[in-house]
């Protein structure tokens, strides 16, 4: 018979349960930090109709990257990002939620991308939005901002320090207007080429920003992008935007966030109206983003007549903490440690009283783990307590059973010393 | 333009915050359970090769409802269960992991059956094994009966109390061959009827166990269901795995599961070749399994030349939660609590000063949300306060903040004082 591949499809993660351990507990201190926020968790179904997910506002091409299937006679798809199920629930549950309205998600996306290093096919995605019904006090950009990074500064042991960068599509939406860049693609080329600055050389950049916005606004750009400020007297909508962002950036540093005004951040997506921000690490050779957001006036346009604002960020743990967990760079020892005891009975004979002692240990909110093989040599019983990282090995022989007590070893030091169950668990429970 | 639908597809489940939360609580302490026993957390692919996923080994026809497609020239699908996934995975990591191996998965699982009340088409699975190389010890099958039975136990205010009914692969085995029941399709045969016992008008169910194994060995059958101790003197192995199946079911009562040994327990799946078991309410007019499991003696050979025998169990968050949950019969009021406090500046001035207090409830582990559409009314506010469940207002008023006070609002009892943040932030972290 051929054997079937053990390997996972290219472009998925599969981690290690020690691996696994450390994602969890980063995840878990950052979904902590959206919780005490006051974000309530969504968790959206994964497969959307094919008609939800298509959606002409994504500045790249989505529609080549999604898994996409038939089942009975409806077309349907794997969802690649939180936004479209959250405009989808809002628009249908509008009556039965408060507004302004917290909402975070921690689900698996999925994009058939080529694979590369970084880039998964499956990834988990944090998104956190705050949503109002017909307006939304622009303070909240505030609100998103400070959140997103108490989440990532969470994790700070593992990720170091981060910064957001902070931009403006108000901003532009009006010097453009003022500048004579008009016309709904000629707005959006624009943006389109401003989104890849750093991605493109200078001189690349230059020549495919004028032919964008044409040769003078061009230069009124380009000059932005290092003095916001040269930006200031051509309008006063134009002054209003600048004022707005230089709020939000001041408040969030005020905050003790790492907030940097920077015109040059719009974001890849065409809904944003307002502020837009994209973190990245403060100390790190990775100089692509981490994750980002921006506020948007009409999430639920495609689904209801109801207007909602919003504002809200979006990054993915997969991208943030697999390479590094798969590096090698991050110290998982602590994540190895199985079991605070492992319970080692000596014989057939013994496995009552180890059952019942691992139920003790439980009971105590400590992590027990038997070795039921009593066929097996102690030698192996004491490897298999070792290679766990239990902390403790509770030896139950038969001379210690009947006389009720267990031998406790501790497998740092190596002392061993025999004490009633009870009072064995204590002396772990103390340690 | 034509509004794209706003509910999700049919089968797919989709809670409010407050059922989610109801939903992830209980889910968390199940995990908990898992965690204590020393289960480590592995997060597999939702989406396999198409080859991996097939598995003839299933009693019910799985291909028809699974979720096919195609990328690039890869024909792959949706994960269905726990089983194929862990298999892959032991296989491919015989050398990395530890063994006896503990592994849990809480994960999505799909199935394209036609949707009906308590079944879905993505639902939540959770998965416990413990894997031996070689060999493992029958006793390790209390291991996986008691861990479950305290997974479901822990959120016994949720769903009442369970009881579990233990039957044994290895006492039909060996029955079967005592009694004539040989080749493999009438044993697989016998075993689907038995499985269908329950579902199946009695006379109905007599003629079709006399056709799948003959009169004479329908007749034993039949008669050990209420008499298990019918089977006991036709052969020694018989007798054996009898012993040890009243072993299993007598420890597990002796560890306070409500154990009750039932040979009508044969589960759905070639695979099991020893104990296996299913949970059922025990106070509840649902009368069909919540989960169970068993024993397996070869778990890798698709995937590996290396034997695997193992003992594991599995049950369903969502079949178990989501219809009680969407029933109306739980008391849900404890979850629309959405903030410890509320705050509140009575204007634009002040939010900074809400801002500032918002940092330090989050700081004190207190859930806080401001609300800062400050153009809104008095009232709205405290409307806002209202329906988020807050505990508290904090209310920040012009002379408050001047004065480096807020008003604090019990929310329950409608009392009110000012205090300055810090006293107030202890107040409420004290009540």
């Amino acid at each position: 018979m051929n054997l079937k591949p053990t390997k996972p499809l290219s472009g998925f993660v599969e981690l290690t349960p020690a691996q696994q351990r450390c994602f969890d507990e980063n995840a878990a201190k950052m979904v902590d930090s959206l919780k005490t926020a006051g974000f309530g968790r969504l968790d959206l179904p994964t497969i959307e109709r094919f008609e939800v997910l298509t959606d002409k506002d994504n500045f790249e091409d989505i529609e080549t990257e999604m898994y996409v299937f038939e089942k009975g006679d409806t077309k349907m798809g794997l969802r690649y990002d939180g936004t479209i199920g959250l405009a989808r629930f809002v628009a249908g549950h509008i009556n039965d939620l408060t507004f302004p309205f917290r909402a975070y998600q921690f689900a698996k996306n999925y994009r058939g991308e080529r694979p590369q290093k970084g880039r998964y096919r499956e990834f988990y995605q944090m998104d956190l939005d705050i949503l109002g019904q017909g307006d939304l006090s622009p303070d909240y950009d505030i609100e998103i901002i400070t959140t997103m990074n108490d989440a990532l500064t969470s994790i700070k042991d593992t990720i170091g320090n981060v910064y957001v960068r902070v931009g403006s599509r108000a901003v532009w939406n009006q010097a453009f207007a003022a500048l004579g860049v008009v016309g709904e693609d000629k707005i959006r080329n624009t943006l389109i080429i401003i989104d890849k600055r750093e991605k493109m050389p200078a001189d690349e950049f230059a020549a495919a920003l004028r032919d964008a916005a044409g040769a003078d606004a061009a230069n009124k750009i380009a000059a932005a992008f290092d003095n916001p400020k040269s930006l200031a007297g051509i309008s006063s909508e134009l002054d209003d935007a600048l004022a707005q962002l230089e709020m939000v950036v001041q408040r969030a540093q005020a905050a003790g966030v790492d907030a940097r005004l920077d015109l040059s951040i719009v974001r890849g997506h065409g809904y944003y109206t307002g502020v837009v921000f994209e973190y990245y690490f403060a100390d790190s050779d990775i100089k692509t983003q981490i994750g980002g957001g921006g506020r948007y006036e009409n999430l639920v346009s495609k689904f209801s007549k109801a207007k909602i604002v919003g504002v809200g960020a979006g990054f993915g743990p997969s991208r943030l903490l697999v390479p590094l967990i798969e590096s090698g760079k991050l110290d998982l020892s602590k994540y190895e440690r199985q079991a605070d005891v492992a319970v080692l009975p000596m014989g057939a004979a013994q496995v009552d009283a180890a059952l019942n002692a691992v139920r003790a240990i439980r009971a105590a909110g400590l992590v027990a783990v038997p070795f039921l093989d009593t066929n097996k040599k102690f030698k192996a019983m004491m490897e298999y307590a070792d290679k766990i990282r239990a902390r403790f090995a509770m030896i139950i022989g038969e001379d210690e059973a009947k006389a009720g007590l267990v031998a406790l070893k501790d497998m740092t030091t190596g002392q061993q010393a025999s004490f009633p169950v009870e009072q064995a668990i204590k002396k772990v429970k103390d340690s």
